[in-house]
């Protein structure tokens, strides 16, 4: 399976939707769809409303995503102990791709789907996106398309299939089944779906707002293999398209498929992570949303008292292109833009990323791996901050030609509104120190890819920048 | 690394330590000591009492761990919800063994150690069990022996570091800092520590309750690596003992060794654990012990209405050798004595163990990894059980001759009074089906080495029988 992914990864361009024809394409199904959203006071929201005893904002179902409180004590950090709102959707979500080969190459079914908070309404997603209570037909709903192929009912062969995390800040603990099928037999493409090769989708990433968080993070889990050094080189002689050649070419494709020549091992990273998990505490216990401290509900929203972090809104979203949907929601507002970049690093001939541990609220298990530098626009505005964010002068003050990608991404649409981060990847040269602090460590990408594997071990922003990474 | 552990897991005998003396050595510790344990009253024991609020049996000074309460609810298994007592200890424990070359194989410092709990009070356990208090030295109290080397105090290079979980049907989401150090310089052996291999500790194993638990867990982390074929060949001609040899030997060394010839791969071994994660609910909440229904507490003990699964129980400890010690606290004990086996089968020319997904309520992560059989006693009692467990006959009626591994093992007797498991591995022939129910799965030993390494996969029970595997 590496091989193929390894094969379409190289595909640049695509023949079933070149990548001239995929922007005209895109541009339509924009304009074939307008969407309308207006804040509304939450007491004209249908079917949702707060909860008389817990103050909780809920759907009358039970069902979606409610918002709650959270009370967490940490000993990391300057702030010990604090209350926040939270999104809680016990529900695992589906995120799944069906793949197919044409003339050899791996081509993505992917899909231009509406989602109310995006920016600019469409954007690209996996071929499916369900609940578990679609997935498993609990209700009877109308099935989403393609489901049939998730659900064994055609046959495909699961090539990748993970439990992977949202983020830790706005979501209690969230996972989704992150899944790539392959099918061989004919799979009918529905008007908004399109077929594209792994180096389409990456290519297409250098574009603001485009490819949505749930392919981000569905293609970030795509590992190429680990091959020996004769191996590489012929990769790099005969395959490896000329976009990526060069040295630089070489120290990305060594830092993707050698596991020899890293900084650290496994080993020594597992240690790494197990002292920092072992050393700082995160105690996050359920409260009412009633019993959250330093928030202020209005009519209209629900934040912080010094207007930071988030706020929590009401919206009535219209639909319309071939139907007209209408529905009220609650979506979460960012209070700033946020920043997300990993710092890159030639080490011995290998490229290696420059990660961090990070705790966030609501992370299933204290710490995860995030990019080198993750935070909100606010924290880096001096003395607007209360705290300071280590390697950030050296992403904003980075010359031109060691900016290697930098392109705004918007977080998932169906809970945020209109939220877009700058994300960046940025290299840096020999007098970058190699000793870092203690919660960074330098990993190459055949690492990260080793333990994006294994559950929550990768934050989505780290996955999501790591889904930009071609070769 | 891994050659070193590989090295010294061939040496079934020690020169620093022989099997012969070594046996005369433990008797002798285990005279030197005498241990006395009554049982008390709850209203007796000194320190601990139950919170007049919550009913929850605690330590005066809120440290050691408590008795506490949690609901569950889960969609796994015939029973939905109910409430239980748990073992709360949120501190992580320290587990570490030092390690040290003596002619170039490499030796473990094991320490007789008391532990109240124990049938036979003395066991081997690693060189040092310490607390994260103990170790970050919170409190100014007496070190325990070879902190040091830990703290970083002393020059010490890190073999092994992993965090790993402890029993979820005892204790709540409790985990362990598991260590292994090797150490060039001086190290001074004080009285009741001595060096063993690798490979004596395994063949020890063979005997009834002397090796711990926590020595049990924190070898069985131990991964021996991966290499060709050609090499594995070459181990199996010159270096591995007569003791495994033969095809038996050869199947079992494939099976650590190896990573190309295994019934299923890694990718999907992980989309059959991400199924399993995304079917099955685990939703635990602590609650106050007093709020426990079906278990009722008397003067003397915290009991199951029907007297199944464990009790608690007070306890007053005296310990003699060099100086006299006594405290109370409470202790776990079992209702039966439990079954932990393994089924293990040659597929292909290599030996694969069936794994076993289990859910269990203090679980970090809904499921763990766990032997075929695990279970109490009761529940095989025919007619006496809530449920059926699974391969079970093929493990009480397996022939002697199929029987690889069969003794009593301690669980921690700082926690449970005199609780032993009987531990087996016995192999089946091509009879076995290869096809087996949804929540199990074939591993070689490489892949569950593989598993290892990373958090809370495998269960305590399937990682302390699989230190006893030698090959």
């Amino acid at each position: 399976m590496n091989v193929t992914f390894l094969q379409s990864v190289f595909q640049y361009d695509g023949e079933l939707m070149p990548n001239d024809r995929f922007l005209h394409w895109i541009g339509e199904r924009r304009a074939a769809v307008k969407v309308e959203i207006e804040q509304r006071r939450f007491d004209q929201l249908q079917k949702w409303g707060f909860n008389p005893e817990t103050g909780n904002l809920e759907h009358e179902s039970g069902r979606f995503f409610s918002i709650e409180g959270i009370r967490v004590r940490t000993n990391w950090g300057l702030v010990e102990t604090w209350t926040q709102p939270i999104i809680n959707q016990p529900e695992i979500g589906f995120l799944g791709i069906i793949t197919k080969r044409f003339n050899g190459i791996l081509y993505f079914l992917m899909q231009a789907k509406i989602e109310p908070g995006n920016i600019n309404y469409v954007q690209l997603s996996p071929t499916l996106q369900a609940t578990k209570s679609n997935y498993s037909k609990v209700h009877q709903g109308k099935s989403p398309l393609y489901l049939e192929y998730f659900t064994g009912e055609k046959p495909a062969t699961v090539s990748l299939d993970q439990l992977q995390s949202e983020q830790g800040a706005r979501f209690l603990k969230k996972r989704n089944r992150n899944i790539i099928l392959e099918v061989t037999g004919d799979v009918p493409v529905h008007e908004d779906f399109c077929w594209l090769t792994l180096g389409q989708i990456k290519k297409l990433m250098g574009q603001d707002n485009l490819i949505n968080m749930d392919t981000r993070t569905v293609i970030s889990g795509i590992s190429f293999g680990t091959f020996p050094l004769e191996s590489i080189e012929l990769f790099r002689q005969f395959v490896q398209p000329s976009v990526g050649s060069g040295d630089d070419g070489k120290r990305m494709l060594l830092s993707a498929l050698d596991d020899k020549r890293s900084r650290s091992s496994i080993e020594e990273i597992i240690s790494w992570i197990t002292g920092l998990k072992s050393k700082y505490e995160l105690e996050v216990s359920r409260i009412p949303l009633n019993g959250v401290g330093k928030w202020v509900k209005t009519d209209t929203e629900i934040h912080h008292e010094d207007h930071k972090y988030f706020s929590v809104i009401g919206a009535q979203v219209h639909v319309s292109n071939r139907e007209v949907t209408s529905w009220s929601q609650p979506l979460v507002k960012s209070a700033q833009e946020g920043l997300i970049a990993f710092i890159i690093r030639n080490i011995g001939g290998v490229m290696h990323f420059l990660v961090q541990a990070k705790i966030e609220a609501g992370n299933f298990d204290i710490l995860e791996l995030a990019p080198t530098v993750q935070c909100l626009t606010g924290n880096y505005r001096k003395g607007q901050s209360e705290y300071e964010v280590p390697f950030i002068q050296t992403v904003l003050e980075a010359p031109e030609d060691k900016i290697l990608f930098k392109t705004m991404q918007s977080e998932e649409g169906g809970r945020f509104y209109r939220e877009q981060n700058l994300n960046m990847i940025v290299e840096v040269g020999e007098e970058f120190p190699v000793d870092v602090p203690e919660n960074f460590q330098w990993m190459t990408l055949n690492q990260l890819y080793a333990f994006i594997r294994f559950n929550n071990y990768l934050n989505i922003q780290a996955r999501s920048l790591l889904a930009a990474v071609a070769f």
